[in-house]
């Protein structure tokens, strides 16, 4: 087989046994493994309506067809399971080394099912995988765990894991690998808690079966050229992901206080340059990519001087910094640093607290709730406090551990309006309201309030359109206009097909899927056309579809948090709007998916034409 | 008057005359200034068939609408002629701060006409200009003339000059502003210095109308903050326009040794990470431009030593490096800071250069005819000292003066295939085999061969669709497509008309159109749309034709060098490639710009849909 090993290792925690089975080629031929194979799994295996966090709810590990591969920048792995913290499909993917090093053992997926009796750890070489006794990594924070299992087993086994918040939980414990890159959005980390399972630790050395690869080197080494020097390099590298926040905040999208306001007024103090400044140590690639978006970075002042670690990323400087109204660089930088030691997914956490603040301000906690702390914006101390709380669901931590759609149901006071999440993910820090059709990618995506399912922000918020779809450029930001809509099924398609590929979205920026297209042509040694590409799209997200149907997931569920809906921002470019026209952007997204209008079910003639006829919800 | 002061200056140097007329303000309305505008004066006013060194030329400066406004990187001004080099019309456009400086003046432009009996220069002050003596300047270096200028009239005073090279008339001296600033192409040097017209030196106070002021305020301040951490202006401000040659270079098309070939093998000696190691002190930006795309710079080492200045701009990395193959960094910048201190095109100095060596090395010329000098490619000396022949028009440089279609049609021999020029303009340094769309942008550029007038260079070796026109990305760029030939007339037409208001090229990368269409509407105070806008370009771009049409152009001229149409590229990832399928690109172009397929002449109905009927070729 080429592209996958077309092995994977499933692993039954409750027995303690490892064993190992093969990919049916008209399976990896119709997903190309990545996401949509482990949604394939998820939807056969976990029975409708399963407790996430209970014994039939799994954790599927999968790589992309072209992970570990001389490709640019194709480094990636996803995790799919149900979400504790959505109760509905989840991915989450990350990058670093750690997927390529798995892939090497000879396998392209994991999956883990039941829950073990006591803690253990799974070890991979080549074509060989054991479950052992973790009980001396259990309590142990991410980089702990890593330092002792590679002292065991040495320094060339790479190790993923969970810390302490996945260990408790945390309904938003992220999944880590490399010590600082996190899976992180949905909770696979409290997943991978529940079923005891603390930590997977890989080696080997297995090359990818590539079919013409002289070829497949050849156009690689082109497209490594072209990104050398590309634009997006020049900025994502010297500057990093937060490179965007002063054009998200210019366009009064930056949400602030809890999407009180869109425009932080002190961003000096927190941008791209304040991070270079202050905590950068210079840039970092994942595998095999030129663009070198990630930060080695280090306190250089100030009451936590000396720590250091990796980021923080625009993300993390968005929700701890921009919700909670954080403005000291160095606070921002530790929280981050503080969330990937616990393993918790710094959006929900960001979003999470700030939306605590403001039910404090608001008086719908009291001091009585919080274990006597003042919570108030702009107090990086209350923010770090919190943080430990959360991993260790100690005290009041313990509520803001189950997110912000659980305590909202729990406080009620209105406070549901303005409980930032779409299904109950957190958003992320792009306010909708100043760029319409984001909007409308929050309501639909399927693992919930997400911005990288289609990364609508590239052609809106930040200006860019991507090269790879053909026409990207959307007209008027401040405009729900339904006839831009397939622009966003589009982006969902072939980012969904990047994902597949093992590749990273920012190559969406730079190649056209014509040069992916002949690269995963030279890999599998067959035809593979433009349409095949979002084809593969459109088949895994469909399915991650039909399989949110079967829990019940409907039209309703494709909505946005009431703020955005009802309360228009109040300053910037951008004020006066609220997220418009969703009933008519809605109602041509269902059109141009094939999805029936009144209930958002995938149509039987559509999933026929996907070949997923046999997925019914 | 709002955008402009609706007054230009009338300079006759025959008579050493200098009166101010109004600009009539339907013709202000049709045009918006700038070079639409230039170019009806140049129509009305010059005879067919003028000699462009003779006294029946003008030399036609013009500001745009928007030039001096707070809006971003409106500091451009026009000039426009008719060449020497090209025997066509011309525009030469150039930023820097004059420009403004200028307009601050009370005028929008100026009609310089006749021949002045003895060198002179025009000082202008607010609302008064008159004409001194030039005869203690005469001889002098650009550096060397601004200084004189400015301590005999006071630092205040900005100053516009020719150096050396225009008052040989060498048929591609530039207009150099700024000291560094070069409106470099087709020779306004040379028509200036026919005119014994030294220097231009301004000093004003008087700000631009606007309309409504508050607005346009509002606006250009939201602009700025969004272009402030644009991604190209972090690519930019780092590493300058250079910071494309990795790329242009990764796709084969990067033309060395006079387009010989169009990989260069040492390309990490010239391309910007060296420029900024070897010769770079910091970014230096334009008037109201937050990309700093210009270099202040100086030699740290080898014979050049001490020499400081600015640049080097990637197309001059591109012609005195590239086409001349010369690896070492310090000589062309060098080479660069010469054609700048004696006001040479440097497109057309290097690109001219490396004709001669191939001539040289192909025995079509010979040390009888070079002054006993060997030229080869690669050989930085030689290039220097050729740059300083060419100036003086001393010996041999008084043929290379002349530009290599003249050269080749006075040596014959087969030189003509590879005279690297088209309708008699030097190409830059992109070679169109490698994409070819931009062989059909060369082929029908008013000026000659060109790639400014499109800048179809960013949505093809760039990868970057331009934001200014809906639709600009081009599939492949190895296939000459007649379907896209729209997106190349769409930029023509948009491009046009950001030259029109004074505004940079490279805001149409990150800048939206209809945002313009906003400022403009403030400035002039009534409804301006896209349309609009799309019409001011295409006028301008149509009457500029009827001029050429006027001079003799017909479609044979629409053409390539020999070299691009026959000799395929041997190597990169265009080896095989020759420009293909010109005839029907043609075609298309011909039939989407409403021109006549025989003729290439504008139809009777196409001018009169513009306005443009009483411009008669």
């Amino acid at each position: 087989m080429f592209g996958g090993h077309g092995k994977i290792l499933r692993v039954n925690l409750s027995e303690g046994k490892v064993s190992q089975e093969d990919i049916p080629e008209d399976l990896f031929d119709k997903f190309l493994t990545g996401a949509g194979l482990a949604t394939h799994y998820l939807f056969r295996e976990v029975p409708k309506g399963a407790e996430p966090l209970g014994p039939e709810n799994e954790l599927i590990l999968m790589t992309g067809a072209l992970t570990g591969t001389i490709a640019p920048s194709t480094g990636r792995f996803n995790w799919v399971f149900k979400s504790p913290l959505t109760g509905i499909w989840a991915q989450s993917n990350s990058a670093g080394f750690w997927g390529v090093d798995f892939k090497k053992t000879g396998y392209d997926g994991i999956i883990f099912q039941g829950i073990s009796p006591k803690p253990v750890y799974l070890v991979i070489e080549e074509d060989k995988a054991d479950l052992r006794d973790a009980s001396y990594l259990w309590g142990k924070s991410v980089p702990e765990t890593t330092k002792l299992i590679k002292e065991e087993l040495g320094e060339k086994f790479n190790v993923d894991c969970i810390g302490i918040a996945g260990e408790n939980q945390v309904r938003y414990a992220s999944i880590m690998n490399d010590l600082h890159r996190a899976a992180g959005r949905c909770g696979g980390g409290a997943v991978m808690g529940s079923k005891l399972l603390k930590a997977i630790a890989v080696c080997g050395t297995k090359p990818v079966n590539i079919a013409n690869p002289t070829a497949f080197k050849e156009v690689s080494k082109k497209q490594f050229e072209l990104l050398d020097q590309h634009m997006f390099k020049v900025a994502l590298e010297t500057f990093g992901t937060n490179v965007v926040i002063d054009l998200v905040n210019a366009r009064g999208g930056f949400p602030t206080r809890n999407w009180q306001t869109c425009v932080f007024p002190e961003l000096e103090e927190i941008n791209a340059q304040a991070l270079s400044e202050k905590v950068l140590i210079e840039p970092m690639g994942c595998f095999a990519c030129p663009l070198r978006c990630g930060r080695r970075s280090e306190i250089r002042q100030g009451k936590y001087k000396g720590a250091s670690g990796e980021g923080p990323e625009f993300e993390s400087v968005g929700t701890l910094g921009g919700s909670c109204h954080v403005t000291d660089m160095e606070a921002i930088t530790m929280a981050h640093y503080l969330c990937n030691d616990y393993g918790l997914d710094t959006i929900s956490t960001g979003a999470t607290i700030g939306f605590a603040i403001e039910c404090y301000e608001k008086e719908i906690l009291t001091k009585s709730d919080t274990d006597g702390l003042e919570l108030r914006f702009g107090d990086p101390d209350i923010v770090i406090e919190l943080i430990h709380k959360i991993a260790k669901r100690e005290g009041f931590g313990d509520f803001l551990a189950e997110g912000t759609r659980r305590m909202a149901q729990k406080l009620d006071k209105g406070s549901e309006r303005f409980a930032m999440n779409v299904k109950g993910l957190e958003l992320p820090a792009y306010d909708s309201r100043a760029v319409q059709i984001t909007g409308l990618a929050y309501a639909v995506a399927n693992r919930g309030g997400d911005h990288v399912t289609a990364y609508i922000q590239g052609p809106t918020f930040l200006d860019i359109p991507f090269l790879c779809i053909p026409d990207s450029q959307i007209k008027d930001s401040l405009v729900a206009d339904p006839e831009e809509v397939h622009i966003l099924v589009d982006l969902e398609n072939v980012m969904t097909a990047l994902d597949t590929l093992g590749a990273c979205k920012f190559m969406g920026f730079c190649v056209a899927s014509d040069e992916w297209v002949e690269l995963v042509a030279h890999c599998l040694g067959h035809d593979f056309t433009y349409d095949d590409l979002m084809r593969v799209g459109e088949r895994a997200y469909n399915l991650a579809r039909v399989f949110n149907v079967r829990e019940g997931v409907t039209r309703a569920d494709d909505t946005l948090p009431p703020r955005l809906l009802e309360e228009p921002l109040t300053e910037g470019p951008a004020a006066g709007k609220v997220n418009e026209n969703l009933p008519a952007m809605l109602d041509k997204y269902y059109e141009l998916r094939g999805w029936d209008k009144a209930t958002g079910k995938p149509t039987p003639e559509k999933l026929k034409e996907l070949g997923l006829e046999e997925y019914t919800a």
